[in-house]
């Protein structure tokens, strides 16, 4: 059977869900429309995963659904957005519906869990990569951004970090001993959007550590033009990770493994973080202060103090 | 030099215009954020362009900024919409300056002449791809749409047709008879922005012919439950494409080459289309009529009636 662009993208990727705000034009024509409500903001956000780059060849195509969204709802997360709509462009090598079908349900599973709606998309043949754009809406002029944590913040970390990058490590080399919280922050990681709009209210930044706790905590520096120091010994840390560190020797390396989709942000001194009951379960953890010395700094165990700049970068590895 | 992903960006793919509609929040945060006016909707189009799929390998880059564009474009033009932001993902094999450098010229080239800013966006590694996500403004309520055809409304096609597929076989071949029409029409092809804006009072239904005049006129058809005749004689059709139709011996070749991207919309007998100088010299042909009986038939000049449902489609060429 010849499966064609047009029944491929009706089959599979038509979003059949009545959860979220419906399109004012969906899925099937030039282009979707949608209505916006006038007090609110549309924030945007538009991320690729490449096969061997962002994801292992072959890998599941129920966690890739899973996780080409949850790495973008992350991103409106770190703004405090509220997820409403996304479009989906998929590069495949061959017409495959047992790997559509997978990979939509991860997909949708997830999108569903935030009243998110697919509303248009692409699907065309090639090296397989996935796009995806997704658009939520903040109340008008109110946003988190990177820009305004100011002297004396607290710094504070959502989870954990470390954890996808052990179980990337662990998983790769078919490891026996990865555990199931360091798998699933690899393969199905939790983008925080709950905290996010949560925060609107209180954080002075905040920002996803996506591309490793170093790398994105120094954005934040540099557009708020303000330094830190974090305290080795205050990382939320598994067991795991920390056996990592003692294996590699590197006490840092957990800073720089990137793909942990928690979010870091900064509270003035006086504010108190979300509680575990107001996040159904999820932890926060302060891991620094905000000085005046620019850099990003980290204070170790015995109290030597180290810059800390070290990041993931797709094309410097 | 080790040039980062961020570094990029920010070189070649930050809009430093100030034309078009500003965002709230542009590139450099996780999210860009946007302002959509009370009394209008936002229509959302996304388009992947692949190496060797979409553009021949090694293309020029600057034409690959244009048209990765004018595609995404040229579905606005058929909401009738208004161009106003896009977000840019970018698959590269390597990090290659040069490329980007012409990739963005040609890109904010178009961009600039339509008031479109660029946003937001993604620079990955891997096998060549751009997936380009536009947004466009529409008058709440009031858009063309593929589903109102009527009976007896007349069928139109702006440009001309089977130009682009004429000049990529030449430039496959090499062939020095190429003309620069042809060759811009694959090269460099021109969304119909302000014929599609014109007709918003006036269109029962409108198409961009990317996939072939026939799939995208079917397109028109099954979704106004509505069959057309169109004239063979009657299709827009320059010197070059008529001696590949002879060459051929296909007097059909044209209505089913694809990436052309002119407008085929219909108008009620009693209204008359645009005029070239509504236009700036963009000419409008009536092609056809909308009839009763499901389909799409086309008259030949010998009388002969024949249907017409091919289209191009990436998966079976």
């Amino acid at each position: 059977m010849s499966v064609s662009e047009f029944s491929l993208i009706k089959e599979f990727l038509t979003d059949t869900s009545d959860c979220g705000l419906t399109p004012a034009l969906g899925i099937g024509d030039d282009c979707a429309v949608l209505d916006i409500p006038g007090d609110q903001q549309l924030a945007v956000s538009t991320d690729t995963l490449v096969d061997g780059v962002h994801f292992l060849a072959h890998s599941d195509p129920y966690y890739l659904g899973h996780k080409v969204l949850a790495v973008n709802l992350s991103d409106l997360a770190a703004m405090g957005a509220k997820p409403a709509w996304a479009t989906l462009s998929i590069t495949l090598p061959k017409v495959d519906a047992s790997w559509l079908r997978s990979f939509s349900q991860g997909f949708f599973e997830l999108a569903k869990s935030h009243s998110l709606r697919l509303i248009g998309g692409d699907t065309t043949r090639g090296p397989l990569s996935i796009t995806l754009t997704v658009m939520g809406l903040l109340p008008k002029n109110k946003r988190l951004s990177r820009s305004a944590a100011q002297l004396g913040d607290s710094i504070y970390l959502s989870g954990s970090v470390g954890s996808a990058g052990v179980g990337l490590q662990k998983a790769k080399a078919g490891a026996s001993d990865i555990t199931d919280y360091d798998l699933a922050c690899y393969l199905k990681p939790t983008p925080r959007v709950a905290l996010g709009q949560l925060l609107l209210d209180q954080a002075t930044s905040c920002i996803d550590i996506s591309d490793g706790l170093s790398a994105d905590l120094n954005h934040i520096l540099r557009a708020s033009g303000v330094g830190a120091v974090i305290e080795q010994q205050w990382l939320p840390l598994t067991e795991s990770v920390r056996q990592q560190m003692v294996l590699l020797n590197d006490p840092l390396w957990a800073c720089s493994t990137g793909d942990d989709y928690e979010l870091c942000f900064t509270l003035p001194a006086s504010v108190a973080p979300p509680t575990r009951d107001d996040l159904q379960g999820l932890a926060i953890s302060k891991i620094g202060v905000i000085e005046k010395n620019l850099g990003l700094r980290v204070k170790l165990p015995n109290g030597d103090i180290m810059p800390l700049d070290k990041g993931y970068d797709h094309f410097n590895e």
